[in-house]
């Protein structure tokens, strides 16, 4: 899309969703996706200075996996950012677009970096599980983005088997396999703790995840929190755990260089990466 | 029902709800309500074990009002008790009715003490609402249950005003005038704070509330806040405040005394209120 002669202005927007209602992030013919309402309501807002702009999207959540901390970038043309009265409003327009459901929210809009992009510049994603596994914790107001099981679980035995999975290592037992994609990853942080309603929650941030990489890592812990590290070691798919629903799942954070290093940061992920990853990521 | 003759078996059911998809607690022909819901999966329950159980509650929640702590009693026949393992098994049982959506939840049943009666028993009930009045607030996964407020508010003069109608009063100004019912009541607590997420949290604990008071009286915060004691003290309806949308308030908690004074405490509250008490009271 990018000419390189037109000075484009970069637009990071910060989104929150609920995905009961989506199927994922991309934009799927016939289907409602959070990346197709967003640029239908952009289209919507632009609809006389020219072509529509294209989302960018740091992490592409699978079907009904839901986002409270989502990045993503536009590039606008300068006939279009023309027509805002400055970069915060594009927000207030989306979210007021007649029939752009209070599912998904524009949360800010304003001017990107210099260098910054919402997919390449990304250093880490960081994703939430929520499980609510006896009754007082089962919140029927917060049924769209917690897992409710049927039996406690042993959440010492679950957070012991996540840190066992810390560090770099190649995860091939825990994603599903795609050709010439690694599965290399380094999970920086993975830990389970109750929060004040007894839900318990798992933290998970690693550079990137490849798909339903998140929800394998809690399903070992749910299923088989023992076996978790001979699982990781193993390197293959095996059926000791289930991949769990992608309803407990939430993107909560992205984080990215400062600014004077994202565009170093946005050349390197480009040059390592070098398939199309058409795949969600979870 | 009760007869006098038969010993029944009073089982006291804690519940949780989401009221959106309800048109509030009480039984309506041919509108989705709470007991309703909840009756008609008892009646299935004990289909062959004679009249089906009635459900009195604590608190009869208005239409879209939400419920993570509301305690009902039902009384079961000596046959509908034998029917069970025991009276935790109740709470599965109605849980697992085919049809009975997750919107609605038995988080507990258990049999109740002597003389504990959900509605006449209790000594208090405790409310929250919740308003996100910035977008870094607003969650999607969270909409159903929090009021989406377009412009910051002024958590400390709310919380003042707050504090400013605290006691006992006759909080007319606050209630929809029904004859012959008193609206003296004691506001116990009132408090606004902010919760990790920056949602705005209104906490209001009073012996009882009359209808939409407390809806009314955080419509008074939001909208009139240093006036609020002095609408109070004018003890007439005004439209100084609006009575707020149903979505944000939750029942989170209703008290009751030690088991030794519960017997006391219900015929001392049947006493006070001798008028039939049918209009739902928030």
């Amino acid at each position: 899309m990018e000419t390189g002669e037109t000075p484009l202005e970069r637009i990071r927007l910060d989104l929150a969703y609920d995905g009961t209602g989506f199927t994922g992030w991309a934009r799927q013919p016939g289907l409602r996706t959070v990346q197709g309402v967003l640029e239908d309501a952009l289209a919507t807002v632009f609809r006389r200075q020219g072509d529509p702009p294209r989302l960018v999207v740091a992490g592409r959540t699978d079907v009904g996996v839901h986002a409270t901390g989502q990045v993503a970038h536009v590039d606008l043309t300068p006939e279009q950012f023309a027509h805002l009265a400055n970069a915060g409003q594009l927000a207030k327009r989306v979210n007021g677009i007649a029939g752009l459901s209070s599912d998904v929210r524009v949360r800010r809009a304003a001017i990107a970096p210099p260098g910054f992009d919402a997919r390449f510049g990304a250093l880490w994603r960081r994703y939430e599980y929520r499980i609510a596994d006896h009754p007082d914790a089962q919140d029927p107001r917060r049924r769209s983005h917690t897992l409710w099981h049927p039996a406690p679980l042993d959440e010492q035995a679950m957070h012991d088997a996540a840190q066992s999975l810390l560090g770099l290592h190649d995860f091939a037992a825990f994603c599903r396999p795609r050709e010439g994609a690694t599965t290399i990853r380094t999970l920086q942080a993975f830990e389970w703790s109750r929060d004040a309603d007894g839900v318990l929650v798992a933290r998970l941030q690693a550079d990137a995840f490849c798909h339903s990489m998140v929800r394998a890592l809690v399903g070992a812990c749910v299923g088989a929190a023992s076996e978790a590290r001979a699982i990781l070691d193993a390197a293959v798919r095996t059926s000791a755990f289930k991949v769990m629903p992608a309803k407990g799942l939430t993107l909560v954070e992205v984080g990215y260089p400062p600014d004077a290093e994202l565009a170093a940061r946005a050349e390197q992920t480009r040059g390592k990466r070098s398939l199309p990853d058409r795949a969600p990521i979870d």
